[in-house]
């Protein structure tokens, strides 16, 4: 066997990294723990999509070769930062210990992220973005990776205005090289990333790839690109509730819903502006397959929750002759443990789409999106099915 | 114009006559008033899957065309139960008053059910038979229907125990000639309707043509049946929300529901023997999709809640690295205005499939079920594309 | 026996009006045609807490005695405005009718409201606080009155910004007598109310007779008032279960809550300078029992709802060793149904306050209110306890 | 400083010990671990009712001077079975270690339970008392021990068929002298207690002391008891949402409640005849303030919940004129957390009792239990002012 294993026999995706942005945050974490978990026979594949029978035979990366880098604002050590997780009931006691090395190793790849006030010696957009490069490049060159997709997982930021720059890559690269900053930072990454020959996915609502300069970039250099805004918990019951009322024919009238959510992501969402950015993508499931629906989001910081989430959504519905009826739910689910397994699938699913030559938007990455890049498919029974059929045409490729 | 008119202008299913048992209870009154409603113009279609832009062009018969009889054993006039349920707030107020002329037809189509101690002028069961064939006769000949269906909408039934009668046609009616009775209620009338030429659906979890020799009759007689047991609230949700769970990998480990339910309904799921069919047939969706879950399903009488059922449904399921988290549910519904568009939706069909040649049971019906005949798909998306697809090929029929 | 009767043979009310500003609304309606439905034995005192066995004794005036009038600013007729609230399913159907000379005999007392820009020929608020005074005094007079007790059940206003007028009562007199408006019209409504010698109960939020100036005015007259904000639904179970927390010295972290309502309030509460209002008075009964504690208040407009309101709460809360719990509920009330027979407990208890010569402010009826006047309690047991004392002492009173 | 030291400076309760039946449980491993950590200044006294300001200076016994030890029929060591409620969340990581100490004390003061089938060398169950006393008296002489609660925290048994040597002491002891077991083991287990001049506390629904015989024995002995089944957690709620609905002439019609309990006490009540006298218990405080209610109460095991419980409760009640309304919670609680601060509580109360003189059943520490020994009041506030004044009392004794 070759110095790249993968699930199958077949075609192999060759050794792929995965560079996180936000590395040291709670999902990060939790996937370089998983992947080191799951390489050990530590712990089952519970929660990855990507390693149901369906997905068998398509050529992916196996999780355990997975190899980890990223970059980061803060420097709170990943073994630290995995026992916080532990105390926390998001890991299993015992477990960071027991993957210490593999933490070692993902953290001596974690690099300083770009910093919202660009500093003194980097005084241009284009300027950062190169010194991202440059890493991204001795992080593949180091581990002789065969590809490396990057994905974000960093603080989600507010929608940007709009700028002619935006529109086409020559004017982008112009301002780019200019004293303004002009790219939010999830779209620098994704620049950054691109113009490193890295596939992009954006895990976040923020604008990362998702102006019409950058999809131009991707195109050209025949790189793919995913996102966003991954669908972990709340949206992913209104994937499939929508739906089931649709088909029986049954008119929503309003659509309510409440979020309390504690850790870093919480308290980052009650900023307005950046909620957002986030309450749009979670509404955006429902008027896709109901037509439009009265009612409110709210998200709300609630610290004494730690890393765990709780939604409650009211639906309020009429069925024949006109009687009204009423659908609640609540879900209790820990973001990082829904999250982490979603950005190992990403990021095998990706780096197999970049191998075999997919360029642009991945619209049959949308099943993990709130806000799926290239579709408008929201029904996750559909989404699921286009995902099987677009993985199997993987497998068949070189 | 003919005499028929159906939804769209190609073929057309022909005067159609639909006739339940257990007519003059919640659903089957519900079922009347909406069709004369729609006829009207009273009412839109909310609720009735038959009549989403899917299904045109399938020949289904027009709802205002459908003619409604049936059997039951109490005496309550339609009206006056209709008034009732609009007190109750499963009608519109002011809405039975305005299809009333649509009432006294149907009601002047019910007959007597058969009692369940065999009447002394009718010992066999053979008998009783003949009783029901001779009603669906008349009721055809006196409308001149093209096909009559007739829907069980009665009292759910314990499973009866297995015997050798069930097995082959020949045994059966020849035990039913005998003095001792040999099927429950359900059974005898699902015999009936088929040596009357009708098809037959089944909305409740009773026995009805799911035996042996009964299947073989069907089939002889080139004539179709459906079933079993509605699926109106707690199920259906547990049809889109295990598919769910199974697509993204998460280990359901605990799936606890109580039901809560007032009227008849309730009343006899009371009787531990009967709601023995009816627990066994919800939980039966969940083994299907996801293997086997612990968890105990309760059925309450609660008289206060009348025609209304509240479903808790509790979820403990692990995510990434065996993290448990919880998903709960309410569905708070009018049982009536849930199930009567579907019995008219199933009669639709049945009356299309009948016409169209299609005979035995009809597994493409299973999305209307929690325990689909000849089918053991329980997952609502694949179920809606199987009906889809099934509807078209009628459409395309003569 | 004389021309008034009281619910038992001891010291007597007197005959009692109610005057209620919004008496068009939904609550006024309410308590209008349950108050006649009491008197007719046409229904039960389900609701009347004035009626339970504790308050036997104290002389308050008979429900079916009191008499009815009020100001609103719409124009719908009582028996119309009944009739909808019965198709909502607020009043049981055929009730409205069976009451009918009961709403007329109200709706011929309901006088044109305040209108909120002055009209040209009241410049100032002094003329139309005496245009106020001359339709009570009217009221008394034509009905022989002992006294009148006015409700005001208008919609919630913002809080006024504080004014030196408000200090005391000859500046505020002063100040009405110019130009320009003083004060907002519930505190325009509880000055002409206390100067027409009636009591004044605010069953909202607004300013009422909260003003130093006004709070001087009852005193000097003698007379009494109460408030506000009327205890229907979520704050009511806040008040039992924050002091079962306190009591078992468990640490509730954070108190989340989401209120969902329809019909004309949830339209008003859209605007947020007035749902700042209502939701401190929410949350302040929280801090007033377990100290500080996180959480956020929603209250969304959901007008499919109609006359009813949902609320969740979620409570985040640690026990022994710091171990964190949850406890949610959600509240399905009809809130007209909740608050009518509040104000015609509230009605009686004041009338009976004015007549055993209390003034000023009754903390006692604080079991009544989110807010209440002159108590920082809010403990819904301790409320009862001494409104239950309170009243015995009226009891005993000439 | 004298060799006790109590919570203030008057009259103290002398060094108290702390028999626990079932000593190795969840219940038991977490008392003994919170009081230690309380004592360590580890913790907080969260959860701990004796320790709020109310009941100061009543003279209990530190939390940090109890001296513990039990009976239990298995082996597992303490330090062990800390480890793994640990694990499970149950208590803080790390925590039990901190401890190791005085779980090894409590640990060495462990004794064999009375095995249900007796053995050869004790066949009768006087044999088997005296047994128990030997234990009892051995611990309180090694440690100078003032006073000794015996508290039952063992699994709960099926009520007992009532027998004519219950009624009176002298026909018990002849029984008990005899061949043939007489009493459950929790009776037993109590009269060894009061033969042991302990005072004695049931916090299980089982029978107890609370057969006539030995409530005869405890008032000769001038000995307190206290019972039954701690009340942590549904039907905690139920003690004041009852009085809600009741202060508010609210009309309960039905009340249904669901729970779902993992650990060892779910496995006990999956046995019928066991559930029985846990249902029982858990309606009896609806009944008691609001009249008959119908619905059922359903206890389910569910495994994968731990030493977690979650309780759905669904309540319909009627308000003015009869509109039907409902209110749902669920409680999602730690068991064990939950119980064992009331442990302690139940101790220090029961001990200060006993040497203040307090003879047979203490109806004043009825807030703690769902069925309370010498008493009918279910209102958890009036309980608490019940328990506040007798606690008092106490304090003043010498």
């Amino acid at each position: 066997m070759g110095e790249s294993s993968s699930q199958d026999g077949g075609a192999t995706a060759g050794r792929t990294g995965v560079w996180l942005i936000g590395a040291r945050g709670s999902v990060a974490t939790t996937a370089v723990v998983g992947a080191a978990a799951i390489r050990a026979g530590l712990a089952p594949a519970t929660g990855l999509v990507s390693e149901l029978p369906e997905f068998h035979g398509c050529g992916l990366p196996a999780v355990g070769d997975l190899v980890f880098g990223g970059h980061d604002i803060v420097e709170c050590a990943l073994d630290k930062r995995a026992e916080t997780l532990a105390e926390h009931g998001v890991l299993p006691p015992g477990l960071p210990a027991l993957v210490g090395p593999a933490l070692a190793a993902a953290d001596a790849e974690i690099r300083p992220g770009v910093p919202a006030p660009a500093p003194p010696d980097q005084p241009s957009q284009a300027g950062q973005a190169d010194r991202v490069r440059a890493d991204l490049s001795g992080f593949r060159a180091r581990h002789r990776l065969d590809q490396v997709v990057v994905v974000n997982l960093s603080a989600t930021e507010p929608q940007p205005p709009p700028r002619p720059a935006y529109a086409r890559l020559a004017e982008l690269e112009r301002a780019l090289a200019g004293p303004e900053p002009v790219l939010p930072p999830s779209s620098l990454y994704a620049y950054a990333a691109l113009r490193a020959g890295c596939g992009f996915v954006d895990f976040t609502p923020s604008a990362g790839a998702r102006l019409p300069a950058l999809d131009q970039l991707a195109r050209e250099l025949r790189l793919p690109y995913a996102g966003s805004d991954g669908k972990t918990g709340e949206t992913l019951v209104k994937s499939v509730l929508a739906p089931m009322f649709a088909d029986r024919a049954l008119a929503v009238t309003s659509w309510s819903g409440t979020n309390l959510l504690g850790g870093g992501d919480g308290a980052n969402l009650a900023d307005p502006a950046v909620a957002a950015s986030k309450t749009a993508s979670k509404q955006q499931i429902l008027a896709g397959t109901l037509g439009p629906v009265a009612g409110a989001v709210h998200i709300d910081f609630v610290p004494d929750l730690g890393d765990w989430k709780t939604a409650w959504d009211h639906i309020r519905f009429r069925g024949f002759l006109g009687v009204a009826m009423t659908m609640q739910f609540v879900w209790q689910g820990c973001d990082s443990a829904l999250a982490a397994p979603l950005v190992l699938d990403l990021a095998r699913f990706t780096a197999r789409a970049q191998q075999a030559g997919r360029a642009g938007p991945l619209p049959a990455l949308g099943f993990f999106f709130k806000d799926p890049v290239g579709s408008d498919e929201h029904r996750l029974s559909v989404q699921f099915d286009a995902l099987r059929r677009w993985a199997a045409g993987l497998g068949a490729a070189a």
